[in-house]
């Protein structure tokens, strides 16, 4: 069974996060949200359980895991997915532990997903030059380091990246058609009822 | 400022939950999520601090508060939202004050929303027969009392309906559109990001 890490920070983007999860939990990949505390808070790293999270809109949820570097990587998850919220995008873009991992699983030809402003975290771990988008509001910052595009999901080798929350769904089953195949795709997709003429 | 109570219950269909508050909340309208006891729970009720929700897909979200029907009338919400996900959508439809209150919504010209499984609940409300959609799972309850129709997002009066998570981006985008205009509707629909050639 494919596994995903999905981070979560204070200020996270809640449906970014929580489409995503949703998804690749409906196509049966094991999901596992861990939590990135702001630097001031580094200190309660590895404490048991979990504080809750407070989205970018003020939904609460709690993280199934704290974030600890030595249990998320590349040999313990096929996919790491950095969601937007632009607060939750900069505690997670600015955490080396968070960008060491970027380019671990890279290196391991595991995958990698930024939503929104997470694409932040594609220029902070020095990711070379290749294509890529992310919410406009952020652009600006990652059109002189990268091949910026306006496509609604991008798939640069192992780096999938794309635009916000409109553009999650898409996003999201693209990588369980990468995870999971074309046919487990179909199977997620029919139950979420698309209306007619959705281009995704 | 609009307001909304969005209903809550172990086995909510979390992105259906996330898309319509977080989007709501965009709009400026106030949000206020209310837990739904499962009956055997019930005595429980009125706890200051309500439990953390299990969603269908397994995403931990506390709820704002406890639900207290004496302070969730048609008098301080503007909306009252119930998504659904199988076994949550169950706990709100056999709530007699969940009955009630959709009742005195829509008899105090106020709105409601019920997504998905959700629908469920203008059945156990003993709403008129009406124009009405639902997930196709539960389609089978509700064709004989309603005027059952397959479109993404059915609007009869104040009742409005949808199909899904795939449907509810367009769902919410109908309420903030209700609620606050359709100028808060566009200005909400450009920051999310939709891809060329959303139908919605």
């Amino acid at each position: 069974m494919p596994s995903a890490m999905i981070l979560i920070a204070d200020g996270t983007e809640e449906m970014e996060f929580t489409i995503t999860y949703d998804t690749l939990v409906r196509a049966g990949v094991q999901c596992r949200s861990v939590f990135i505390p702001e630097p001031k808070f580094s200190e309660f790293a590895g404490s048991s359980s979990p504080p809750i999270v407070k989205g970018s809109r003020g939904i609460n949820i709690m993280p199934d895991a704290y974030f600890d570097a030595s249990q998320c990587g590349p040999d313990k998850f096929d996919v790491m997915v950095i969601p937007g919220g632009a607060k939750g995008a900069e505690t997670m873009s600015q955490n080396s532990q968070v960008q060491t991992l970027v380019r671990d699983f890279l290196a391991q030809k595991k995958l990698v997903g930024m939503i929104c402003a997470g694409s932040l975290s594609a220029l902070t771990s020095d990711l070379p030059k290749q294509p890529l988008t992310s919410h406009p509001s952020v652009k600006s910052k990652l059109v002189d380091n990268f091949e910026y595009s306006e496509d609604a999901v991008v798939i640069s080798g192992n780096l999938i990246t794309t635009r916000g929350p409109g553009t999650t769904f898409p996003f999201a089953l693209t990588l369980v058609e990468l995870l999971c195949g074309k046919e487990k795709r179909a199977e997620v997709y029919g139950p979420m009822v698309f209306p007619v003429g959705t281009p995704w």
